[in-house]
């Protein structure tokens, strides 16, 4: 895909390093980083020095937006030279190769993704290859002039480097810093060097090449008059020791790598390897029958997931967390139900793995109460954090980094309700998809309470339950609950009489039904069936006539109209009880309404913005990614919706949003009309992956 | 003392952690950091919240410069409050505590400094007692209104935190970051919190105190009305594993304590040791016959040196690197040998680890030429690297990270030379004030090298010889050598004919032949004290009756005055080699030579600022803090100047360029008309302990 503006930022990222070089905004800082909420804030220099010894640069690092042809510029320490930023610059961007490139110089970046092998049955030798921290480069000169040129790569950072050639014995050519990041190639007749910036180094007037006193790290090679020249690179990464903290755990790679060199020689003995499945990716995502917008949006929430990973070991097992992008929240439970999808594809015992650190460490008990009588406590029952940590810090157990207690559903309250769904519905997609009898068996028990929690929270007493929720957890304090859309009005921010919550606990109920009856709980799962009915039919019932769709909250005349409110349909379809969305089927009413409610509110364009983008809530200017992306699935595949030509002009918009509105960023949730003002840098996104099983 | 403008950052750090607690310029940013260029860019909240709710705070984080007393404040979340940025903040400004206090708060930081016992001998309780990374600090509130106030401290950073009442099973109450920024109490009625910021935390509509999504970590108590409360605090540093790259090192301290947690229990369990050693060095500067700015500009000197400091471990035995400043660069020779008479007197040890360094790993073989003619190569001989590498990079064997080749006389040149004649000083004044008969035969054949080297320097043809250096180093490639003096013109910045370095060379020889008259050398005594003579003659020779001074370099008509002229006396006085610098000793027209020179050029006012500050160079308006000081002493102590109110008026000179002239820097060593403008925060300048033995 050629993304009509080639200027944005995306992740390039190994899986589970929580690492990215970081690049593609033109006159924007990028690079190698590791642990960051942000792009890497280095220059990036890509290019060759002519016989006039001009310099000319693809636009990778600050200042470079300039449209001026050439220029004088002044390096760090008083030399000058001409400098030239290449025009025209060309982007080809597919699910794992992310080409950037102008004339006589392309830059290939490669981020081979694939299934992670669970780490309690593989090989040694596929753990390494997949744990290893690298990703791959491929510079391309072509010399269609006369006189020779000296191709460059470098990168500008704020710290110094050592030489690889000494500390391989002369193997390598490269740079490290601070043993966490460096580059290496092995291809012939390519030279290291260090200096203050490119200009110092491609005018110097000493005659060492390697000054290290520089911040700058390069490699360099000869291109002869009508020669092309490939070089090849591997970027590495290294985290050695504790990466967490409160809980001392070290990134998985460290079981098999000692330190970065061996990382950077094994990246380059592997590069075919790594390569192939580059370009399976990039087919795999080529031959899909989607648009291009949506290609561009499945490989740019891709790659800020894998930016986001982090594999880790305890010294038994592995453990396996996604960081909440600029946040670095540490595995939040309601991302993880979104990037359910995505990892069932690739891998599921990553899904198990969350859910089980959730059950041991990250579960508790609770009380409920009506928030009209906030000093009366009932049974509540179990449930999740809503994270484990931020920053490589640990959370203690049974608390999360983000909820605190005593607030009215407001931003940092507590989503109790919401966390326990999540559990239920990942475990439910879990079994559905891998038939996993033992993981079953184990949380049999944790199902029970599940949705005997659940039942609590819509109403401790059971004849006076409707399916969806009305008691407040006893972690706010007398507060409220909210929802995973915590920036949000009430619509979608509060969790009590929400639909999109409600629709959570319907799907919750339906899940449950089917786990039980395959655990021979008969009847709880006739209950759950039940309960499932219950919830439907309040939702059923909220359709307003007069407003032509059901409001966002069942209570205090709320006139919202919210997306979301289809989003649960996506659980029993990915999980095949296709009962559960038959238009004749038990809910069929639900369903119904749900299309009735969906129809209206996008056929009034009251939940569209004016490009064609949608507009998770009516009542608010906050609408994101991972959520949109999430119900277009569901419209169309459960719901059964044709949008026509409005399809591709949302998706337009969509990746517009992202390549303009979240530039900088790389992939972004949160979207004010088309800007991205939060959750940035994300890693949420892939539930657009849904897409490649329409 | 109590400096005239307390508002000025200084470091406030351990003994060896390369490591800082930065603060004390007002409205600035400042904090604790690790292995930093320059004060860490945090926020300081040290202060009370009264029952009106206002925050009251010292004035030690950005913004805070604001005269207004009191105004409204957003939280970065949203909450409001009342700040109020206390007024007539009041400095103590000891050698080892430094107190910050306003109305109702003072701060006081001590960090003790003393004699680090040799590791080779010393007991593991003496080592842990002087490697343990921690400084010590004690909050005073004092309550005189009639209601209840809350007396806070607090760090902001961009990291997060966890808290140590889990980790340390409720013993210490603080948070630590990453494992490697800590603070602590044990404090009874102290309890510790995390928000966004202070002004979120005190005004939190929230009920969870350790709310851990925040940057901000702090402490808080009760302060009744009328009541005085104190809190004892310790903040500790911690980096495990390799600190070092390119040669993996780690940390000293890591011998001792295995975590961050241990550092703080240990800081405060030995606080009272602690703080009696900071009283007793208070003491000892507060009893000296000084003017009240030198005895800042001692404090201020001290605490950058430590602030530099590194005590690494190789695995056998210690590592010592002073870093150079905002540069980092480790063991910077030129540095060394200024900060000898510091280490001298509490460490010598240190000096002797640094030489051995120096002989084992960064010491080379060298030709050398004659600038007129280039091609042609002679014997060099033995000489040492500039640095041994940068910011925990160790540069390869024989190399250092600074010099370049191929340079004539500018910077980043090598200094072949000037650190030839280093390694012979500072074996002189280790050996002078230590007797260490082993380090003397060890390096028996090191000095014969050195001295044959040093004539080769001067002129390979013995015939041709007159003293000082006129032969430039193959390493240069053709181009020239240069001094320490880097950024200066061709008066202090070229090698070959320069008065100042002529100066170091005549010290050298001079301690060459008392160091061969030790060893048994007799003839190789001679044969030094001959060169001494030849060098003092041809330094004599220089003086030009017309100019008044010795020009500053004895060729191409050179008409520049400078000071450093005089600075090599420092070695044989230091020595106790009074012989060399008696008015009637041998060296009686070198000696009277330099006076002359020294007399005109400060009463000419040629070498003088107009606010009296010392002016290295006629003819450079870049003046080095550490250079002063040393040649400061020269004058008086060694060549009998007083200089009369003259003193005081160059001593608040030089005190007001490093609080004014480098308010956000610490101390640093270079100025231009009184602003620093380069070596900023910056060990070098504890050439002024010599102040302390006049």
């Amino acid at each position: 895909m050629k993304p009509e503006n080639p200027s944005f930022h995306a992740h390039h990222s190994p899986m589970g390093a929580l690492a990215s070089f970081t690049c593609g905004a033109h006159g924007a800082k990028g690079g190698m980083g590791l642990e960051l909420p942000a792009a890497f804030q280095g220059e990036i220099s890509i290019g060759y020095l002519d016989a006039e010894n001009t310099l000319s640069l693809l636009p990778l690092f600050e200042g470079s937006e300039s449209s001026e042809s050439e220029r004088y510029v002044e390096g760090a320490e008083g030399t000058s030279g001409k400098l030239k930023v290449l025009q025209g610059v060309q982007r080809d961007y597919k699910w794992a190769t992310d080409t950037i490139g102008a004339e006589g110089v392309s830059l290939e970046i490669a981020t081979p993704f694939f299934p992670i092998p669970d780490p309690a049955e593989a090989m040694p030798s596929e753990l390494g290859f997949a744990s290893c921290p690298v990703v791959h480069l491929t510079l391309r000169f072509t010399n269609d002039s006369t006189t020779s040129r000296r191709g460059i790569f470098a990168l500008g950072i704020d710290r110094r480097w050592s030489s690889l050639e000494e500390s391989t014995g002369g193997s390598l050519t490269g740079a490290t810093s601070q043993g966490q990041i460096g580059f290496a190639t092995d291809t012939d007749g390519v030279s290291c060097w260090m200096d203050f910036d490119p200009i110092s180094a491609m005018n110097r007037q000493h005659s060492t090449p390697e000054f290290l006193l520089g911040p700058t790290a390069g490699l360099e090679v000869e291109v002869g008059p009508g020669e092309e020249k490939t070089i090849e690179i591997v970027l590495g990464f290294f985290k050695s020791g504790p990466a967490t903290y409160n809980r001392e755990l070290s990134y998985y790679y460290t079981q098999h790598f000692t330190n970065l060199s061996q990382v950077l020689e094994y990246g380059l003995a592997s590069r075919e390897d790594y390569l192939a499945i580059a370009a399976e990716r990039d087919a795999e995502l080529e031959k899909a029958t989607l648009n291009d917008e949506q290609k561009f949006l499945i490989a740019h929430a891709t790659r800020s997931y894998y930016g986001s990973t982090q594999w880790l070991w305890d010294g038994a097992k592995s453990v396996w967390v996604v960081n909440e992008g600029e946040y670095l929240m540490m595995n939040t439970f309601d991302l993880t139900v979104d990037m359910l999808f995505f990892e069932m594809q690739f891998n599921p015992w990553t899904v198990r793995n969350i859910l089980e650190q959730f059950t041991e460490r990250y579960s508790f008990y609770d009380s409920v109460f009506d928030p009209q009588d906030p000093d009366t406590l009932y049974p509540g029952g179990l449930s999740f954090t809503h994270d484990m940590g931020v920053m490589n810090h640990w959370s203690p157990a049974g608390r999360s980094s983000y909820e605190v207690g005593g607030l009215d559903r407001a931003c940092f309250s507590h989503m109790t309700c919401e966390q326990l769904t999540n559990w239920v519905l990942c475990a439910g997609v879990y079994y559905a998809q891998t038939r996993d009898e033992g993981f079953l068996r184990k949380h049999r028990q944790t199902l029970v309470e599940c949705y005997e929690s659940l039942q609590n929270r819509d109403n401790p007493d059971p004849a006076k339950r409707d399916g969806i929720m009305s008691f407040e957890s006893s972690r706010t304090e007398g507060g409220g609950e909210i929802t995973t859309y915590d920036s949000l009005d009430h619509s979608l921010g509060q969790s009590r009489r929400n639909i999109y919550l409600g629709g959570k606990m319907w799907a919750s109920y339906v899940v449950l039904e089917s786990l039980f009856t395959e655990s021979a709980l008969e009847e709880l799962a006739d209950n759950a069936a039940a309960s499932a009915k219950l919830a439907a039919d309040t939702l059923t019932k909220g359709f307003n006539e007069e407003l032509g769709f059901i409001p966002a909250v069942l209570e205090e005349n709320n006139q919202s109209a919210i997306i979301p409110a289809i989003e649960a349909l996506v659980y029993p379809h990915v999980m095949g009880l296709t009962h559960a969305t038959d238009p004749e089927g038990p809910f069929s009413e639900y369903i119904a309404t749900l299309k009735k409610h969906f129809h209206h509110i996008m056929d009034t364009g009251m939940c569209l913005y004016e490009d064609g983008g949608w507009k998770l809530s009516s009542s608010a200017d906050n609408s994101w990614m991972s959520k949109i992306n999430l119900c277009q699935f569901v419209a169309r595949a459960v719901l059964g919706f044709d949008f026509g030509e409005a399809q591709f002009k949302a998706d337009q918009a969509h990746a517009r949003w992202e390549r303009e509105g979240s530039k900088l960023s790389a992939c972004s949730d949160q979207f004010r009309s088309g800007v991205a003002h939060g959750s940035l840098y994300y890693p949420r996104i892939v539930t657009n992956i849904l897409w490649l099983s329409e």
